[in-house]
């Protein structure tokens, strides 16, 4: 009896990256057995070649990507991932090579991240390719970081450098100058921050995707607080710097970070630089939340309140 | 702060779905404290507008549509629906009214089917609406029903009637008549057996999606076995009935029957029909498991074995 080549397909590309309570994939449904005494955090994304990365981009890439928006989301909430199931939607007539690479880069991954697939599904589409992951990640019960939750005299911290992603795209769409790569490849690959160990330190995280401004307006928002921030604290990458002050509001206005926003109340600012240096993280404060209507102020160099044309990136 | 128009879409349509768990969407992930004693089982499937359903189809019966298909695999395992994430890309321009619809067929088999949502991902798409669904249900340890696990001896049984789904697409396609409506209904909106407890009773399960004679293949070679079935036995509807002979072929190997097939020992036949019953389910027995290759070999009504063009649906 011959397999249909759907069937083939899964069996050559995604069996070798199922792993425990996956079954193997010989069935419709993954079967876990929930880590005792843990709380399971649980996230999903959609990643849409025209939208979420070009069509011809290195399949291997492209799982990559999907797998690591995801994983930044489990470590802005301080959870250790666990496993994942995905949704591979691609036209008729993909070439194998092309499932070959992206199961490549996602096999790639789990090694580093600690990670294997569950389950998922399969179909043809008529029209670019769309791709779906929901991960599933374990927190120890009380130690799960949330959008909200931030408080007034909270400090504002961000790990790494803001504002490569969006100075990447730039460079992608031929509109600046990277010639070391640096930055064209913080748009291209996410790199998350798992292994920062949050859970008892920040009293709000969340991670940087679409814009450092509107990010940190949605944990305002959460968390019914104000967040004032010196543009001039926000960590730049040496590539950054040497752009120049021009590109200054998409540093903060662009997506594509894949850093940690996180509150931070004064008294565990030791702890997150013992976490800090523990998992070779860095971190940076940049400002300070405060009582009133949910709103970001971005201070300038000399203390004035700058003003962005856009707040972030909307799908809508 | 204005909120970009995808939180405030969210808001709107998606918030009123959340449950337990789902942090009321105010987080970018989910948290989910599981069932003391219980197994998780999880699935996803996704849905492409001109694949999976036509996308002009009322926006209600595509979100119902969503989640049955899902429903239907918890089912076939023996599990009850807990929650579910979703993906959502839609095209830029996408009429609020379509959000609305469809997050009200969601509100609607919510209710009936006891789950809800937990989180999920809007994105927009250059393309066709594409949707991905991941649900998550609960089993007693040791319960859970798979493709694998049918043996030799095994009884083949089907619920419901098997091939409607299958005329009901040459219905929309204009190939066949069907005045009352029936047979279109039953392709448009699938109707899960959620409830049919077979937890201890099958040996194997999985829901008829792909066609039977495919699926029966899937059992078959996941559990190591072969199988018979006599198509005279296959529980056929009324409005299949009326339709002749000709459509044999199409009854038997179509797609989107959402049925369950089930492997039953003949000790448990007895509990199966109390199961049946109790749920108000119908189940027929259309074969049986036999030693050898695995292989489907259906029946014709003077004992020919019956060939057929094709085994079932396969999306490359």
């Amino acid at each position: 009896m011959t397999l249909p080549p759907e069937f083939s397909l899964i069996a050559r590309h995604f069996r070798p990256l199922a792993g425990p309570g996956s079954l193997d994939l010989r069935d419709d449904a993954a079967l876990l057995t929930p880590p005792p005494g843990k709380q399971l955090v649980l996230t999903a994304d959609a990643m849409v070649a025209g939208v979420h990365f070009f069509a011809d981009d290195p399949p291997d890439r492209i799982g990559k990507k999907l797998l690591r928006v995801n994983l930044s989301d489990l470590a802005a909430k301080g959870a250790a991932p666990l496993g994942y199931l995905m949704t591979v939607s691609t036209p008729r007539g993909t070439p194998d090579t092309w499932f070959a690479g992206f199961a490549a880069g996602l096999a790639q991954d789990q090694t580093t991240y600690g990670c294997s697939l569950l389950g998922g599904d399969t179909t043809s589409t008529p029209g670019p390719i769309s791709l779906s992951l929901t991960i599933l990640g374990t927190v120890t019960p009380g130690q799960s970081v949330h959008r909200f939750g931030a408080a007034a005299g909270d400090g504002i911290w961000v790990t790494g450098t803001i504002g490569d992603g969006a100075l990447g795209l730039q460079v992608a769409l031929g509109k600046l100058q990277d010639n070391v790569g640096f930055l064209l490849n913080r748009y291209q690959l996410p790199q998350p921050r798992v292994g920062l160990a949050i859970g008892s330190i920040a009293s709000a995280g969340m991670d940087v995707s679409d814009g450092l401004v509107q990010d940190l307006g949605h944990m305002c928002r959460a968390s019914g607080v104000a967040a004032r921030i010196a543009a001039d604290s926000v960590p730049m990458s040496g590539a950054a710097q040497s752009v120049g002050p021009d590109w200054l509001e998409t540093r903060l206005t662009g997506g594509d970070d894949y850093e940690l926003l996180l509150a931070i109340p004064p008294s565990n600012e030791a702890a997150l630089l013992a976490a800090s240096s523990a998992a070779g993280i860095p971190v940076t404060r940049i400002g300070t939340f405060h009582s009133g209507a949910p709103e970001v102020m971005v201070l300038g160099p000399s203390g004035e309140s700058l003003s962005f044309e856009k707040g972030g990136w909307s799908h809508f």
